[in-house]
């Protein structure tokens, strides 16, 4: 039987688009470095994908850093900056910043000095949506870029953490985006690529990958079809409530992410139900992809106010653009026959 | 008329075998570090490209630290701690060492205090090859790997820099190889990616491009194709030399890489050779390709004890592969017409 893959938070699957344009990018040979055809034509094609980021992101006269992740531009922008942040957010931002924003047991983070603190667009694990403050010093727009409109200029942020793996993109490329002349200091140093902001001879290749996938989901996006994935969405969400209404869906009453819904089974370990899933053909997370692993309650929702027991029984099922309704009804028959077992079990 | 790529060292053409690997990796669609199949998938990937490497590497039983450039991997290595270095690193080494290791006017430098230095194993501009000594803190592996017999375990190094481009891997991929349990601070964190040593979701793409670019380049090397490259560079040599008697070969004398010729006409800028040889269908460098644009004396050649003027003076030629006794003959009698008109001008 297909698998069916529904944890396109962690990383989606490389767009047709995005695939076309690496393999045109390994045929050019030249280091954008270099001042001969070879390297201008490696050069050019980084400046091109640079111009499709910066549209498709609108953030067109914004300056664009190309990193390796969301990561590297999570580190590049908050390290040794001490911003005050919210325990929603990523590991790699959490890395770098004072948890002392509080969160709402729906998920939305108050700010109260925007220019002192970070705060994501959207959070991996739940999907809710922050309405972000003016002036904001930094927002992870990581898992909110390609599935939600967003303009960088008008986000109102200094910063902004993108990341190509998201939106169809390759996995190892990323991007720090910032208003025009803000001070950054490189923390990789050497040839001084990317206006010395960031060293290293750049990922072609990857990036090609990346404005391709940019292009491609601003223009689904455009055409509406996160809609269409929202309804799924919802008919999955409707589907278990019918079943098990014992089920708890976190950050419901929120604005989220059309492809995500995050659940939780007080009991029935979220990391359980994550394998009972996989051997049954469905691809789901327990909690962030980065921590998977390691068994233990999601910050994210022990930082909602949820209780251990109810945060170790969540699970992320996230939707992507080429998901389908049987798709979605044949993960929710699945998941609820396990659940059936579990409940026969525990009672 | 068909363009002749010189400029190996600045970087190289995507081998086919990794062109291969790169596009097979783009079919997986999970996050390594997700725990369903998708995500193991990806996982094994890694791993065992990280197998391929340490082999092609001769690293075996050796910790390597996937990152994004050797340049990712030189301020990992070397950042905060002072190491002793010379002038002739490459400027993402230098960035972090006191340049006070002396230089001789055939390019070998004279380490007193290995385990508080760093050493190049070959520079990218001569090609001079270091005789390392046994217990160096790191080593810029670099412009060696793939084009010397190396081994890591043989090196006496506790750490070395390596990257894919340089071996016909993709750009945007590097690593840094340490004897195994040897301490090393995160500066990218979060995911705890890398064993903790370097957090972001991995590049996927590129690591297998990357290893299996390694696998190729260790048997080219094992087969003896370098040898052939050696003989079309000696015959490059020879041709300017007989006609042009007054070129200065820099680091002949020293053991160099077998792809590698640097030449220096005093009063003729290397910029202004690379631009006429580019224009006459000619891709070489002046200097490293990251200081490339910049025109200024090469601070490999004025730390050899070379003037300005002839430092200024100077190109590099680094064969591949793919190069053919035509493309080195033609090149020479391209570069002997430009070399006479600039004598003419310059009587």
């Amino acid at each position: 039987m297909k698998r069916v893959y529904l944890d396109h938070n962690a990383t989606t699957p490389v767009r047709a688009e995005a695939r076309d344009a690496m393999i045109a990018a390994m045929d050019l040979c030249g280091n954008p470095s270099s001042v001969h055809a070879e390297g201008r034509a490696a050069k050019s094609l980084i400046e091109r994908s640079r111009a499709q980021i910066a549209e498709a992101f609108g953030a067109d006269g914004a300056d664009i850093v190309f990193t390796s992740s969301a990561t590297e531009s999570a580190a590049l922008a908050l390290s040794g900056r001490g911003l005050h942040g919210a325990p929603v957010e990523h590991d790699a931002v959490r890395a770098w910043t004072n948890e002392d924003l509080s969160v709402s047991q729906q998920g939305i983070v108050e700010v109260s000095d925007p220019a002192g603190s970070t705060l994501q667009l959207a959070n991996s694990e739940t999907g809710v949506v922050q309405n972000l403050p003016q002036g904001l010093a930094v927002t992870d727009a990581t898992q909110a870029f390609g599935k939600l409109p967003v303009a960088f200029n008008w986000l109102g942020a200094q910063m902004a953490l993108i990341s190509a793996h998201k939106l169809g993109g390759p996995k190892g490329c990323g991007a720090l985006v910032l208003k025009r002349g803000t001070d950054l200091a490189a923390q990789i140093k050497g040839g001084g690529q990317e206006m010395g902001r960031r060293s290293g001879t750049e990922n072609v290749i990857g990036i090609a990958g990346f404005a391709a996938a940019a292009t491609a989901a601003a223009r689904d996006l455009a055409d509406g079809c996160w809609d269409r994935v929202a309804e799924l969405r919802n008919i999955l969400e409707n589907a278990l409530a019918v079943d098990a209404p014992e089920t708890i869906f976190v950050g419901k009453e929120s604005p989220r992410l059309p492809n995500t819904t995050c659940f939780a089974t007080p009991g029935w370990k979220g990391e359980t139900q994550v394998m009972q899933m996989d051997l049954a053909g469905f691809a789901i997370s327990a909690g962030s992809a980065c921590s998977s692993g390691k068994v233990r309650a999601s910050a994210v929702l022990t930082a909602m106010g949820y209780d251990e027991i109810t945060a170790q029984g969540a699970v992320r099922v996230s939707l992507g653009l080429e998901t389908t309704e049987e798709d979605v009804l044949r993960f929710a028959e699945a998941w609820l026959k396990k659940q059936k077992k579990h409940r026969a079990r525990a009672a």
